[in-house]
Formats: structure tokens, sequence, C-alpha cells
């Protein structure tokens, strides 16, 4: 039984993971009276939340994610941070439950009292995910952890959005350049705040350099303005645990400059509003695609648009006509 | 007086090019019953359209775009082609009437039989420009306009919406590298599925090869896929007409290969159903901004977001509650 909405937002102020933990799954729950309850709980702890440094963390597989923020994340613990590691991961579908999955690819992160890492909830669309990921950072903060780093897996369309929840969002590389940014949506570069070299060690230490300097030249030359910061370029080992301190620098002084500056504050607000408005698109659409009228028209019209015998403002007008005449109860 | 939607269909697709103007100033009118006659007349016309090659042409104010499109629109009229220019502008106030503005900047074209010109339609946003231009497309698909150009000016929002109308997008730059993208959105060069690179003649034809160079190096490190083709970068002077030709066979072997492999049915079909549905968003999105209960509480619950004591979740909810309570004319 979930306890109750008073007794679970005492339990994360205090510090209880437990009670950390169930308020995630009451906020990734599909059904409606756990959907009440969780948004009376963060109605509850949104004043208590905003205090932590989040960052996005993505790179395309093997380009060494996991290993990094095993090393990334120990080092803030190691400087006396609390951390939570958020997953997003839409197409996420790993047997066995990716529970485990998380606790054995980050074991000294898994082992720590002062790490609490949480995977993506399987069978959520991105909106869901994203949602979900959204609350329970406001859990996180209002349970204590000052960093959270939300983690995505860097091939599909869950990057803008991540982009969209973080103070600073890192992008890793593999060494070699271009090849390793294979599967990498277009865009991504230009999202990223910070880009690290991953696998700087051995072999690989001379080609990471090399990557380093492409990527900074790269990237100067696609700066949006003159004059503009470009995104720092580093390179790490997350095996010899080099370069790992100065990422966590780079990252916890651009978030520090932002504050400054005011530029921190101007972004969270531009975030949360545009959360709300964006909120209230999904649910609108959500609405309109379970109404019947629009489910019985809707194939028809999007093969017709599709093959371009229909213009896509009729089928539009069609289907948003079909909506309301259903909502109001009456033909129109 | 408009004329009949019979009377202005048999006109555009007679080759009337008063028709085509009057029929692009209906699409733009927002008066409800302009908006039905205009979804009457694409209803007819939509199966005449789909012929063109659609070409977006972005590049930031300086880089030459008007002289450009001028050298480039002229050129695929020499080889036969007629030609449409819209463009895109949603902060389009220019003073005196753009319509002599544009056809200043583009007299050849002004000036030809065998090219049109439609400037931006004033005080629209982003949506309705985006909506007039993809009707206005068809328009002039119709009417029998085998090349249709859509211009957009490359500082803000509109570069995504117009990469979304077209079949191949043009990006423009300047030589000299980075500075001269001062401006440009970020994430914009990723869209470009031509680069090139403007005013290569004189003192300045050195740097602008030079600069080809680097935006074909830092394209081939941030392609999406090993092996995946990149964007060609080409180099060009307005001025001297030469390169014009390369860029436009670039263009027309690009589309011609996607029209070959299937990529551009693709393409289309992907672009017409997903502006159905972002256009049943946009009409619902409409409608609650209309509702009187929703104006009351925006501005207190978009402020209590910015400064994080409400959560998105929960303002998001009271405001679909709000428009469901005046749309079903019952207290929820």
């Amino acid at each position: 039984m979930t306890p109750s909405v008073d007794a679970l937002a005492a339990g994360i102020r205090s510090g209880d993971r437990r009670s950390l933990a169930r308020a995630i799954t009451l906020v990734e729950s599909t059904r409606d009276d756990d959907q009440a309850l969780a948004a009376a709980l963060l109605d509850d702890l949104v004043a208590d939340a905003g205090g932590a440094l989040r960052v996005g963390i993505t790179g395309s597989p093997g380009v060494g994610k996991s290993t990094f923020i095993e090393a990334f994340g120990l080092h803030l613990v190691d400087e006396g941070h609390e951390v939570a590691v958020l997953a997003v991961d839409p197409s996420s579908q790993r047997t066995g439950g990716s529970i485990l999955g998380d606790k054995t690819r980050m074991p000294g992160l898994a082992s720590s009292p002062h790490a609490f890492i949480r995977p993506s909830p399987s069978g959520a669309s991105l909106g869901g995910v994203a949602r979900r990921t959204r609350e329970a950072l406001t859990l996180c903060e209002a349970f204590g952890h000052d960093v959270v780093i939300v983690e995505t897996v860097g091939a599909g369309q869950a990057e803008g959005t991540v982009a969209d929840l973080v103070d600073v969002f890192v992008l890793l590389v593999g060494p070699g350049g271009g090849d390793d940014l294979q599967g990498i949506k277009r865009g991504i570069m230009e999202l990223a705040d910070v880009v690290v070299v991953t696998k700087a060690d051995g072999d690989l230490a001379g080609t990471a350099r090399h990557t380093a300097a492409d990527y900074r030249h790269a990237l100067e030359l696609l700066r949006p303005k003159a004059g503009a910061d470009t995104a720092p370029v580093l390179a790490c080992s997350s095996v010899a645990r080099s370069g790992i301190a100065e990422v966590a620098a780079t990252v916890v002084r651009l978030r520090s400059d932002w504050a400054a500056s005011g530029r921190l504050a101007e972004l969270r607000a531009g975030q949360a509003t545009a959360w709300m408005w964006h909120d209230v698109e999904a649910r609108l659409g959500d609405a309109l695609r379970r109404s019947g009228g629009v489910r019985a028209l809707a194939p028809e019209l999007e093969a017709r648009v599709a093959d371009g015998s229909l213009s896509p403002t009729t089928a539009a007008r069609r289907l948003v006509d079909a909506f309301w005449a259903e909502t109001r109860g009456a033909p129109d």
C-alpha cells in the first residue's frame, strides 16, 4: 500500500530513500488516482526543489557513457555531493529489469549511500518519460540531492527534451571523430554546453587529443555569434580517472557563472513555463486521440494527406470538428 | 470583390497570375469566411500540386541572399523553369510595403514573365506564416511553377519550419567562416542539405575556397552516421554569376536522386502528415488561448511556474480543467 502524501513528503524531506523511490513510482503511474496523489505530493514539495546542479549527459552506445557516469558521479560524491542519476530511454525494453542493469553498469554509485540511481520507466512514450523525469528531478531535489544527472541514450528524440530539463548538457564522443557520432541525431552537437572526448588513455590518448582539437575547431566555426562562448571541449579517461575532475570543475563553473549572470534563473523560468504549455498541449492532444470520432476518421485522413489527395489543413479541420462535436455532446 | 472558388481555380489552372495572387491573399486572410473559401480552393487544387522542386534558402543578413536568389532564379528561368519565390519572415514589418522591397531587391526576377515573387505576409505569427507558405506553395504548383523557392531570414525559429516544407534546404554562408554565422540559430547548419559560400569573387575568392574547405571538414565531423552522405559545400559568386549553375545542378541532382530512391515521397508524406497533426494541435491551442477561463488564469499560473512556486504539471492541469469546464458549458 502506498503511504499518504503527507507521509511521503515527510519521508522525502527527512532523506528516506525508500520514500523517494516510492514517490517516483507514484509519479510514473498512469492511474488517475495515483496521478492525483503525485500532483498533490509535487505541489507540497516544489518549494523545496530547485537547488541541484542539473546535468544532462548523452552519447551514443559504445562511447563509454556508463563508465563515465560512474567515474564522474563517484568524483562528485568524493567531493561531498549527494548525487542522483535518472535515466531517460523511451525505447527501454531491457529484459530482466533495468534496475539490475543500471546497478550492474555503475557498481560504485549503486553501492554508495550518497548516490541514488533510477532507471528509465519502461513502456512509456517520450512525453511520459520526460514528464516523469521532470517530476523525479523535483523529488530528488526536495530529498536533498545537490547534483542530479539525467542520462539519455543519444540515439533519438530524447536529447532535445533532456536539454530542456537541465542546466548543463554534456555530450560524450569517442576518440576518432565523426565515425563515433554514428547514430547521434542531427543537432545534438549544437545543444552541447560541454563536449567530452572519452577513452583518452593508452593507445588512444593521442587520437583523443586530436579529436578534441577537431571538435574545438568545428564548434568555433559553428558558434551562433561572433564573440559568443563556444562549448569547452575536454578529454578524459574514465578507467584511468584522468580528466574527470576537470570535467566536473568545468560543469560546476559554467553553472555558477550562469547563476551569477542571471542566465540560470532565466533558463529555468523559460524551461518551466515552456513545459507548462507543452503539457497543456499534450493533455489536449491526448483527449483528442482518445476521442472515438477522431479515431474513426484519422487513418483515412492520414493516408489521403500522405498521398497528396487531401490538404493537411482540411484534414486537421475535420479532425478538430469531429472532436468538438463529441466534446460538446452534440452534432455541429 | 473576390471571385468565386471555381473562377479562381480555373484561373490558376490556366496560368493567370492575377488569380494566383488573389488566391494567396485569400489563404493569408484570417477572416473565417475567407478561410472557408481558401479551404475549398485548396481542396480543389491539391491534386494538381506536388510537381515542383521545392528549395528552401536561408542565410543571415549580409550574406547576399537576395543577389543569390536573383542569380539562382534567373539561371533556372534561363533553363526553361517557371520559378516562384515565397518569403518567410515572421518579423516582417518593413515600411513602405514589402512587395516593393522584394521587387527592388530582385529586379530581374521581378520583371520576368517566368518568375513570381510573393513577400512574407506581415503581422502573422510563425505558425500563420508557415500555414500560408505551405498553402501558397500548393497554389504555385497548381499554377504550373516547377521550382518554388522558399526564402527565410535565417535569424529565428523559421528555419526548422521551412526545412519541413521543402525538398532541399540550402544554407548560404559568407566567406570567412564562423563570424558570418552571426545571428544564425543553433542547429541550422545540420538542417542544411547544401551549403553555399557566397561572394567567391575578387579579393574574397581565396577566402571563400578556404571557408568551403572548413565547412566540408566540420560537416564531415558532424555527419549523423559513418558512411552517410554529408551536405555538399559549394562556393559561388552571384555578381560574377560563377558557380550558380553548379549550385542549381547539385540541388536538382539531390532531388532527383531522392525521387528515384523513394526518399522524396517518404519525406513529403512525412511532412504532410506531421503538418496535419501540427495543425490539429495549433487549432486546439488557439481554442484554449481564446477561452476566457484560461485567459483569466494563465498570467498568475505562468508567473508562479516561472518562480518555482508551482509545478508546471499542476498549472497545466488547472488550465486544461478550466478549458474543459468552459467548452462543456458546465462547471466540472
